[in-house]
């Protein structure tokens, strides 16, 4: 058994994820990244490692016309070479905005859909250790504070913001199998050992992506710092997450005494605040320093009634001596 | 008043530091950041602001021949056009090593030495945001662990390793008064705005230091991803800072007991271990994250007697059931 293989089935134990009766889905883009997440589950099935059910989903974003297409078909030979399950869709994504955001949000709905429609233990993803480090890098160069210099986790859940199943939306778990143990260069060297082919994708190498910028130009230049810079930042994402771990969970319930609040340092007025934050959106995402400091402006001012607006229709407000979070649900038009 | 002394002085009492019966060391290279924290200095005097005594202190590192020579006799030139007291001494750096390392180490014995022969408050040095934003990221390439990344601080302390009185070492203050205030073209406006010339540091632009290629390259090239990488830069460092400041320091004592660090999660050990080094040392200067992990695998290690080495001849060893922290005290020959 290849190091790569051996290595994810280890990480798959540690991670107490499923060995049989249930259905995987792998999220597959075409890239080395994905494609050698899907050689390696089917070889732990084909030696009788796993006993599961794989569906691939690839979303084609369409937004590179002909290479979009011809991802989509690469996926979808993969999948019969496999003999797993296929399920695409084609996506239409909103160009107003942040388009790698859009993009995103728009995936990720997909793989909700599929998740549910074929009632899924997780959506696999294939993040490396380098998604770990580029991730950190973005956050401090945009200066999104500590929360999103905390390390991506193996094991997350991403609510839908569109789907609802019985006006609940619709969650799912995220599973990076590889996200803390893998590099991308074993990526492409466990494809090519396999003998298979993998798809470039063009828009990786487009430099108005951010996070294109990050991974062609920024990490190449920190390795002349530091040839090992990936797996530093890897492990100082790591660290913080740690830090910001042991929370003062006590304080955290539906809303906030502005008395309490008050009487809190700045540290551990943080800490509750992103503790309570996260209780109430599930995750931080989005959340910057901008808006933890306007909740601390909010917390300490003397006028009532004010109102701190969060990203996605949320809102944070002041009433009657406490804090309470509000999300204005979106009804679909 | 300028805007750049109206803010020295309103920091200045913000920091608690003195107004008068006072002398005050100022670190001068020659550089526009120390050049122009002397003009503010010498202004504020004038002005009846501050009614201190102001020793300038230029320590000539002797790497650059002749231009070292010039540094020094403009920093005395300035010195006598202030009227301040003016105190230097020619260095002999040890090249062994890491040049950048002996060199700073040098110069604070110098200024510990000045520092007790005027009977000095402290001595004040000119660092800048710029300084934070630049030790952060070096730091950070080096993967020094969250320890590195925290903010320098306005007042810290500095311990001689060479220079004993009545068998204690020398310790002084370091007070840095621009350091969260103040951006490096700023001062470099303000002594034009003097009429006032700077000695443009030859080191400075010397790419074999780490400083200077992070200063000259590493940061003009995030500035093209947010061009207000230093401000963002400093905030996180301050915000690292401020994290890791709630230390539960219940636990911190002369020695360590095995048995209880055994029961802390991950996290909290890491806090009470910084604690505790810090107790010692005074400061966690060059204790890596691999200092940390080592104290750890000793600490759930089952053998006796083994030992970790620190920095600087330091040692921590288990005996009895106990951590224990060890200066070997290296007599000067």
């Amino acid at each position: 058994m290849k190091n790569f293989v051996r290595k994810l089935i280890t990480n798959w134990r540690k991670l107490g994820l499923p060995f049989f009766d249930e259905t995987i889905v792998i999220a597959v883009s075409g890239g080395a990244d994905s494609v050698s997440l899907a050689l390696a589950l089917h070889e732990l099935k084909q030696r009788k490692k796993l006993n599961l059910n794989f569906v691939i989903a690839h979303f084609n974003h369409d937004l590179r016309g002909i290479e979009s297409e011809k991802d989509a078909q690469f996926v979808q030979k993969l999948a019969e070479n496999l003999d797993f399950q296929f399920e695409t869709e084609t996506g239409n994504i909103s160009t107003t905005g942040n388009l790698e955001e859009n993009a995103r949000l728009a995936r990720y709905e997909f793989l909700a859909k599929i998740a549910q429609k074929t009632n899924a233990y997780g959506v696999f993803t294939a993040h490396t250790i380098n998604d770990q480090a580029e991730t950190f890098l973005m956050n401090l160069i945009r200066g999104s504070g500590l929360l999103g210099l905390s390390a991506m986790k193996p094991i997350a859940e991403f609510q839908s913001k569109e789907l609802r199943v019985e006006s609940q939306a619709l969650r799912f778990q995220i599973i990076r199998p590889l996200l803390n143990i893998t590099k991308r260069e074993e990526t492409e060297n466990f494809c090519q050992e396999k003998g298979f082919e993998f798809r470039k994708d063009e828009m990786n190498a487009d430099e108005k992506f951010f996070r294109v910028r990050v991974r062609k130009k920024l990490i190449p230049f920190l390795q002349e710092f530091n040839p090992k810079i990936i797996e530093t930042l890897a492990k100082t994402t790591s660290l913080i997450t740690l830090e910001l771990q042991p929370l003062n969970t006590e304080f955290i319930s539906e809303r906030l005494k502005i008395n309490d609040l008050q009487k809190l340092d700045k540290a551990l007025f943080y800490n509750v605040l992103r503790a309570w934050l996260k209780h109430h959106r599930s995750d931080l995402r989005n959340v910057d320093l901008k808006h933890i400091e306007a909740i601390e402006r909010l917390t300490h001012s003397r006028k009532s009634g004010r109102i701190v607006e969060l990203p996605n229709a949320e809102t944070v407000y002041k009433k009657q001596g406490y804090l309470y979070y509000e999300k204005t649900r979106v009804e679909k038009s």
